[in-house]
């Protein structure tokens, strides 16, 4: 594990570049379910997702070490992609998004506004070894999750809660784990001893499955989750040895998915992607199970949700069955 | 018309217990479209929408000249509705709203969850009867427009915008034409001379038709706009000697509104109602005929959006078409 200090120090350095999110909380919600809530709310960060700390901490970091790269690389066709087209330009540095040609145009586009060069390839292992190519003549691979101040700035999320609220529990969505790595230092930091739990989807449970076991389990092919910010195969040794020290997982159905995102939407009036309501699936779970009254944090990744998510969304409406603690644990 | 000087003394009355709702920008739609764009996000206002204002501003007048009412009754199917029915449980005076039978069961529950009785009719024939019986018994009719308490009320969202910011131009929707005479009188007294425009459905348009024949227009049954808010069949005559005095009226076609409903939300990330969609519009029409940057206003209405009307406005992606200033005048 890194040390705690290091999601401060993210902080201080990204602070000027990012957006203070706002913690939101919803009077019915916290009637109904008979606890307090508080939400992270992260579709308000650049670019939409908290992905945005991540990669201008790892920017602003390399420059500090006297290592500004004269190229970024990617691959991602989500937030991250995003996010790396946005700290690239705001610091003047040329990025490449590699894509495969089956990517969403929206997701394509989303980069391209922020200055990106996209490439287009004709399979997922074209773009990977495209990056990798880039990479050897010198670029810098910016990895989602696999490194070291991704993750310390992912954590800032958390920090910036923990400076308003001292929650009972912390709850976030796992992907690749970077956003809960950095979640768990920032605990350590400010608030030692609060247990953070991870959700993810049933459909892509490596990551549970991996903490279970003590030994990372991979999937073989992109699970079919509406989720689609944590669709990863499997987290990285960088990320499982924070992950392995969480105080729990909780695997999401996708009705819960889509009964969570239409309820947070509904009720906090902000844009709530697929990937946020798996964390607050989590948490319904857990308080289901508690007796005394508690008062979590859950981190809201984004609110990046493309129109055809949208549709598939609001398909059939799950707002005719509230929320209530017998009703959490779905 | 109202002097200008009731929207202050309504704000002071009011702010202890109503939000102070952020304003909203989005760098890609101003560099799309080369003008500044501030939105007022009233979804993030008790109960979601601006009704709370007036609604509040109404009960703590009555209050302040000793006229408080032992029992309030409103007909509403919509964020009046929640509206009155907040005010009311906050001051601890019963509330109920008469609704047909063939109301959406989702806005009832809304207004239930906030203390309010419901009493179904079988048509809104009877519900208007039921409420008229009511007020001869004394109860008091908070009505949704035709009241100056609210118009006053409705007239603070614009107010708070015009302390942080002096726009070149307002825009807001028009229903009954209580926010529009609120925001008129804002203006007036913290702006006057910024010229305050008026959206409306085409599929509505009488109060345009009202305002352009210079009488007032009514429509003789529920007009089919997607924009629920603003489906009033005729302005009063209180508003409409507010809305004379406004410096023009859009109509925006159902397209349109769905267009900007889908956009707003992509690029603001809060819950924007088709009738919030409405005003922007109004704005994109009358910016693609600017030559010189603008710094426009635009009143966002609310966020309650029922979930069929999150699938019609999803139903179609309108995202692969982006903003930009010759496309404002679609």
């Amino acid at each position: 594990m890194l040390p705690p200090e290091v999601v401060p120090q993210a902080h201080a350095r990204i602070e000027p570049h990012i957006r203070r999110t706002p913690l939101l909380r919803s009077g019915l919600l916290e009637r109904w379910l008979g606890h307090e809530l508080w939400f992270k709310a992260e579709c308000f960060q650049r670019i939409g997702a908290f992905k945005a700390r991540g990669a201008m901490n790892t920017v602003l970091a390399l420059e500090e070490r006297g290592e500004r790269p004269t190229e970024i690389v990617t691959v991602s066709s989500g937030n991250h992609a995003q996010a790396v087209a946005w700290a690239g330009r705001e610091r003047g540095i040329p990025v490449t998004v590699f894509l495969p040609a089956a990517s969403s145009p929206i997701k394509r586009q989303a980069a391209a506004h922020y200055g990106a060069r996209i490439e287009l390839t004709a399979t997922r292992q074209e773009a990977d070894a495209a990056v990798k190519e880039s990479a050897a003549r010198g670029a810098y691979l910016l990895h989602p999750y696999d490194n070291d101040f991704v993750i310390a700035g992912q954590g800032t999320a958390c920090l910036e809660a923990l400076q308003e609220i001292r929650p009972t529990a912390v709850f976030a969505p796992c992907g690749g784990g970077g956003l809960l790595s950095g979640t768990r230092l920032a605990v350590e930091h400010l608030a030692p001893g609060t247990p953070v739990f991870a959700g993810e989807p049933t459909l892509a449970n490596d990551a549970t499955r991996s903490y279970r076991s003590g030994a990372i389990v991979s999937l073989t092919d992109t699970p079919p989750t509406i989720a689609d910010g944590v669709r990863t195969l499997s987290v990285s040794a960088r990320t499982f040895a924070h992950l392995e020290t969480l105080a729990g997982f909780f695997e999401v159905s996708e009705e819960d998915i889509l009964y969570w995102t239409q309820w947070l939407t509904h009720l906090l009036k902000c844009v709530v992607e697929p990937t946020a309501a798996v964390a607050m699936g989590a948490a319904a779970q857990w308080l289901a199970g508690q007796r005394s009254k508690q008062r979590v944090l859950v981190i809201l990744s984004g609110g990046n949700v493309a129109p055809e998510t949208q549709r598939e969304i609001w398909a059939t409406s799950r707002l005719d069955r509230l929320p209530a603690r017998e009703s959490s644990a779905v």
